[in-house]
């Protein structure tokens, strides 16, 4: 039911993916079943894979996270989550209401044994090179040992869906000297010097995409502004650029040959590609679609669900955390 | 004697700034005094308002600031604060250590009265506006009442030096609704919101350049990290665009043809038109250079010291401060 164009938009985007991937077994579409059985009706969809489960409640945008779940327990986020939580569903992909999705897979599912907290990784594109940020908006008051799993869980995602070998973790501050930054990030700066991660240092705003790393890890109110900085600057120079295009027919004539070069770019660029973003830390797949989703922004958050399934990535975060614990666990006392 | 390209870029953009603006009474350059002397024969300069104050020392990017200010007595950030502690000068311009500079003015020079924190305010173009982001860096601890006090600074500086009548402000924060943010932010919405300011509310990183106001309020790590992820996407979308732009020939006949929309908007993205960002609360005026600047950039952070001053954005901060606190100061006990 979440997302800005709501069922339409959801359930076109699970026919395209229920379509074009064979391998998914069964797809849940959760909320006011009348709507959705309409939206089904529109694509002349009768898969047998899609079973439909009715739930009365939406969660609103003005609801508080928490107060939301134990609330408005027949949501159909909370419904959803639900079905991963029995066992039903393996991944559960929301459009709607983050928070909201954070605190019902974070109270329902709970975290992956030796995680403190989940973080969403949103995986954005540079000329060459995809990176995953890490906490794009999960946790607003993160401790430093947070941001430190982040690192952890990031190179496993980096490492294992993205393809990258060794990814590069950048801790983002202000300053790039090691002194550099608040006590907060000063903290996390150390603890990721000591870990085995494959740790550049600090980065700063400029290097994102000047000298990208593979995984940046920083707190989630500023992952998110980030994020959404970055969608907006690109956005509003396209938008800039298609204004003073327009000005003279010279310049129109220019960018219609010069077109292949703008579309490869949007294309590359363009957050319908990548679908979705991952909840790296709750024992369940759970995929943050954007709020502006598209049908072809679920199709593809739908397969980001069916990467983190395939690639195992959480039996591999769960490895990792557990490597870390060890080799960073005081010692045992001595027997006297 | 800072900045990436030193006394050369910084005596250039000064030679300009002389020959530019005449209402320019005197300009101290102070650091190695043979090597200004060598800068100012390279452009022929024999100004007599031009006066080379010596100084030993130069601040490191590894140093710290407040050390800086306490054991680097003879650095040239240190001896320019000096003349305007003494009434010799009326603003100090740096490209060197922002963190030194911020340091050096706030201990030297104070801060205006009743100004808790100052805050660097950065001008940021958008394609039909500009806005005033800050802090972009000053304040990396801040509390909520700096946030206020940077809400009323930047509505002066936006009003009184670029012209906006009624400056809206928006809090930089993650979701729009009243109730979203961080604890942090939201005690800083509350007091914005029963401040006269014309407060829009809670804005996110998509509604800088979609749906700019003439404020940005947020703390100087964020601000910071917004400043610097806008000028990398920035370069980074034209970089790419003109690699793309290369790869045919017609797509680069057609870029000849658009190159006046090319250029447009990169003059008006361009920092060296903006030279350099106030720092805003102290008792004097500081602007703060990029520290890539070219000699344009410093003959324009050199043109916003003085508008600085021509504009007294200081006496009306004080005035904006002083309103603030009598409006919302608790009422005097009645006397019994």
């Amino acid at each position: 039911m979440g997302g800005d164009f709501g069922p339409p938009a959801l359930v076109a985007g699970s026919v395209m993916a229920l379509r074009e991937y064979p391998r998914i077994e069964k797809l849940f579409l959760v909320g006011d079943s009348p709507k959705i059985e309409a939206e089904l009706k529109k694509h002349a969809c009768n898969d047998g894979r899609v079973e439909i489960v009715h739930s009365t409640q939406v969660v609103e945008m003005s609801d508080k996270p928490v107060e939301s779940v134990r609330r408005k327990k027949d949501s159909s986020i909370s419904r959803a989550v639900d079905l991963v939580k029995h066992g039903s569903a393996d991944a559960v992909v929301s459009a709607g209401h983050t928070g909201a999705a954070v605190a019902s897979t974070t109270i329902k599912l709970r975290t992956l044994p030796g995680v403190e907290r989940p973080g969403i990784a949103s995986v954005i594109p540079t000329e060459s090179n995809l990176f995953v940020l890490i906490d794009a908006g999960a946790n607003i008051d993160a401790k430093p040992m947070h941001l430190l799993q982040y690192g952890i869980m990031g190179s496993v995602y980096s490492r294992h869906v993205l393809g990258f070998e060794n990814p590069c973790v950048g801790l983002m501050s202000i300053g790039e000297e090691d002194v550099k930054g608040s006590e907060f990030t000063r903290e996390v700066f150390k603890m990721l010097k000591e870990s085995q991660l494959n740790f550049r240092g600090n980065i700063e705003g400029h290097d994102l995409f000047a000298h990208p790393v593979e995984v940046v890890v920083c707190d989630g109110f500023v992952g998110n502004v980030i994020l959404k900085t970055c969608e907006s600057v690109g956005d509003a120079v396209f938008k800039w650029l298609k204004h003073e295009l327009m000005k003279t027919k010279v310049r129109m004539a220019g960018a219609y040959l010069a077109q292949g070069a703008f579309r490869t770019i949007k294309k590359k660029v363009n957050y319908e590609t990548y679908g979705g973003s991952p909840l790296l830390g709750v024992n369940g797949i759970c995929i943050i679609a954007h709020g502006a989703s598209t049908p072809l922004a679920i199709k593809n958050a739908l397969r980001v669900a069916a990467e983190s399934i395939e690639h195992e990535v959480n039996p591999h975060i769960v490895e990792e955390i557990r490597r870390y614990n060890e080799t960073t666990a005081p010692l045992e006392p001595a027997i006297p």
